[in-house]
């Protein structure tokens, strides 16, 4: 026997490496408790079953008896094992086009540090706004507003084109998980930039792939929506919400730098030292470049986003810029295929089997007796706090706008006001938790954020951005006529 | 700029990284020539220029410009970017039950490597059978043969089963691709292995997941198959194609190691060291043994294979045996997850798209002016060697199955024998290539044997499956009165 296999052999005899007891027994009393809580009226027993799984499933994913992967897998199982769903439902969202969008980006991520353009860009951002931490904040926020109005996918955008640039910032300012410096720089970047993707994609109709959905389901019940009338109504209380984002975080979740007079310099002498552009940084601008140029103009060719992101991977691919084995090593994009497509399958399943709809229809027979004033208020915020519930901001718009945009104007709410608050709060909700929107999967994945501070961050935010479009946005749609 | 950026940014300068010049203008040629070769007529163009794709994608598979992995994508991206497919076509297969089968078998077999209980029992097959390579091999095929007619996938029992025990002992005795020692021991062990599961699953209904679907196409062109007539067919010239097979491989593949007399005393020695059985090892055979129970009796109960794994594989990660981390350095998974559904997405698409029964039906064309022995041997052949083309015998059986059926029978080959004789082959013909069957991927993606060596010995084991149960087989099915 080698000492190898002895040595393997004898860490058999290691203690428990399995799922932690206290954080276990939790989620088995959450789950055991609502699989055998009375099934309400209206839904059948998978259904609910489902249900039960889900929330007992996000539970865990804070509880953290496993990571996330571990979680997934075990979640997959036990809603096949119970009969609850069949294999192929199960295993459904593994073919969803986001997901693959999601691992793609991760890949191609891993291009810009790997040729170091990253780092090449990150130092001209520092050149330019790096004195305060602040300032490379609002240069990035206003970045993805500028990408807004042309690229439809808000993943492409946040997970494609900026999460790369930020991620390679926050390592050159030595800010990483790895060395558990995440509070320094990267914590605080990641939130910003994650959030005002979320407030952007709420500004144009191009800029979400929800929002052309939420014009069409809008007119379908006699409402009419057009590309200026939506930016005309977003474009004051999104600015304003744009503007206050990064100085609220930056009050809320502070990130340890915070001045940093010679960073510029510092850059500057880098940007000297690395030289001309190497062959693999020229080949991968021109990847960013050309996928970019797809993403913007690709949809109304009929090439998808996850589509552009496969073949801008193929070309790092097959010109060496990435090896295949790079592609191995991140272990995060692996990880979240496997959680994310679990965690959407799950979301897909409920809104399938009638979860949604049902809960739309509670809604409805219980707010119609008010003044239509509160059913206004009551029916935005369970559209915005459902997200919770929902891996995808198109599923959340597939299956419960077109309910409450009718519950709303029944109730009286004047139709455009109705129309353009639930299409604001269908983006606007991402913000909520780590799997609502596909960027999410990315900019939490990258380790930068716990999860509770993700939620609880989310929470407050989710709080600012109603305030804010409630009130200045409230002034602004009364000032134009929307109501 | 620190150290290591600047290491990273200097290996941008590196030499070339990408696609290998020479087999990229071979792939680059074939391809071309096929994609504009005229389209035979009866095809439409996308069909013909997938049935390129795919086949210029098998050739760089084995001309190797680039890893599989890489390879895979690329063609995916060619298959979406050419609209060939569609992205949702492209991705279809990433849902597919046997490819996350596949997945989760990896992912057990390191609980075997992981634990140590892989050791002790290549300890326990080496202390009894040790002594020399040939016993080793005969008892690993008979072990398979006892398992054939109650583990109804032929993947769970080769993947799931057999493999972890091969690769430990291949492990155990200094026989690894890591360490350039693949010839010692685990080339041999693993292709006597692979074929042994190919030949016990001609040998039983229940030894294939496709073989009750040949049951149930034979019965509808009005041939009979049974459990027992099936059985009585296949066990003569079956037991004697596998008593042949480990002594064929001794020959054209010898294994480096071949007499071990001190195997079994060092066995004996390493297994008193190893002392009890730890908690990992009692965990890990007590999931051993539930998959065994499961496979056996989880299709009668409703649980298929693949549900079967997902199970063990929560079992695993829940108790700690396997830990999250344990699953995402299983490099050679991931990888095989990607090429394994490229591969089979090609394959059902070629199906879907009528390339295969456009084949059928030339054939057919061609051959119902011969003698019937003529019709019977082209006709056979045919369908056995156009195994290239599949990456699942369920796809192969369901495909073409029935066209041939009714063609050899038209042509005058009695039912019995002409559906016995496709059944046989619908196994067999797995031994050709090393994406063929869902035991392929895996002990190909061992990395014991090339893909050379691998397409060398598949292509002369089917000329020995062929000559033996065309000889002997013939004989015994004149015997017992299939003709």
């Amino acid at each position: 026997m080698t000492q190898e296999a002895v040595l393997k052999h004898t860490s058999g005899a290691a203690p428990w490496q399995g799922a932690k007891p206290l954080p276990s027994l939790a989620v088995l009393t959450v789950g055991t408790l609502l699989w055998f809580c009375p099934t309400p009226e209206g839904l059948d027993l998978k259904t609910w079953h489902l249900f039960a799984i889900f929330v007992t499933t996000i539970f865990a994913v804070i509880a953290k008896p496993l990571p996330m992967g571990s979680i997934a897998l075990i979640a997959l199982g036990f809603c096949v094992a119970s009969g609850t769903l069949t294999l192929e439902a199960g295993l459904s969202s593994f073919n969803s086009p986001v997901v693959w969008l999601v691992l793609f980006a991760f890949f191609t991520a891993r291009g810009f540090v790997k040729t170091g353009l990253g780092s090449r860009i990150a130092y001209l951002f520092v050149r330019a706004f790096g004195s305060s931490t602040l300032g490379l904040s609002y240069a990035l926020a206003f970045s993805d507003l500028l990408l807004a109005p042309v690229v439809p996918s808000n993943t492409a955008r946040g997970a494609g084109i900026l999460f790369p640039i930020v991620n390679a910032l926050c390592v050159e300012q030595g800010s990483t998980p790895q060395e558990g410096t995440t509070r320094l720089l990267g914590a605080y970047l990641m939130k910003v930039v994650f959030h005002a993707n979320i407030i952007t994609s709420a500004m144009f109709v191009t800029a979400l792939a929800g929002n052309p959905l939420i014009v069409s389901l809008a007119g379908e019940v006699g409402v009419t929506m057009t590309w200026m009338g939506w930016m005309t109504a977003a474009i004051v209380p999104g600015l304003i919400n744009l503007l206050v984002l990064p100085w609220a975080l930056y009050m809320l979740y502070p990130p340890e730098i915070k001045h940093t007079p010679s960073a510029p310099h510092l850059a500057r002498e880098a940007l000297h030292k690395m030289g001309a552009m190497s062959r693999a940084e020229n080949l991968m601008i021109t990847t960013f470049l050309s996928l970019l140029v797809l993403w913007i103009f690709g949809e109304s060719w009929g090439v998808s986003a996850t589509a552009t992101a496969l073949f801008g991977l193929g070309f790092l691919l097959a010109t060496g810029v990435l090896e295949w084995d790079d592609l191995l090593k991140e272990k995060t994009a692996w990880s979240t295929l496997i959680w994310f497509a679990v965690l959407l399958m799950m979301a897909s399943q409920l809104t399938k089997m009638g979860m949604i709809s049902w809960f739309s229809e509670n809604m409805r027979a219980a707010v119609t007796s008010f003044d239509w004033g509160w059913s206004f208020l009551i029916l935005g915020l369970v559209y915005f706090y459902s997200h919770y519930f929902f891996a995808s901001a198109t599923a959340h718009i597939s299956s419960m706008f077109s309910a409450f945009l009718v519950v709303m104007m029944a109730a009286g709410v004047p139709g455009g006001l109705a129309a353009m608050t639930l299409a604001v709060l269908s983006s606007l909700c991402a913000c909520l938790t780590h799997y609502g929107t596909g960027t999410a999967p990315v900019y939490f994945g990258a380790g930068y954020v716990s999860v509770s501070d993700w939620w609880r961050l989310g929470g407050t935010l989710g709080l600012i951005h109603i305030a804010l479009w409630a009130t200045v946005g409230g002034a602004w749609w009364k000032m134009i006529g929307l109501w």
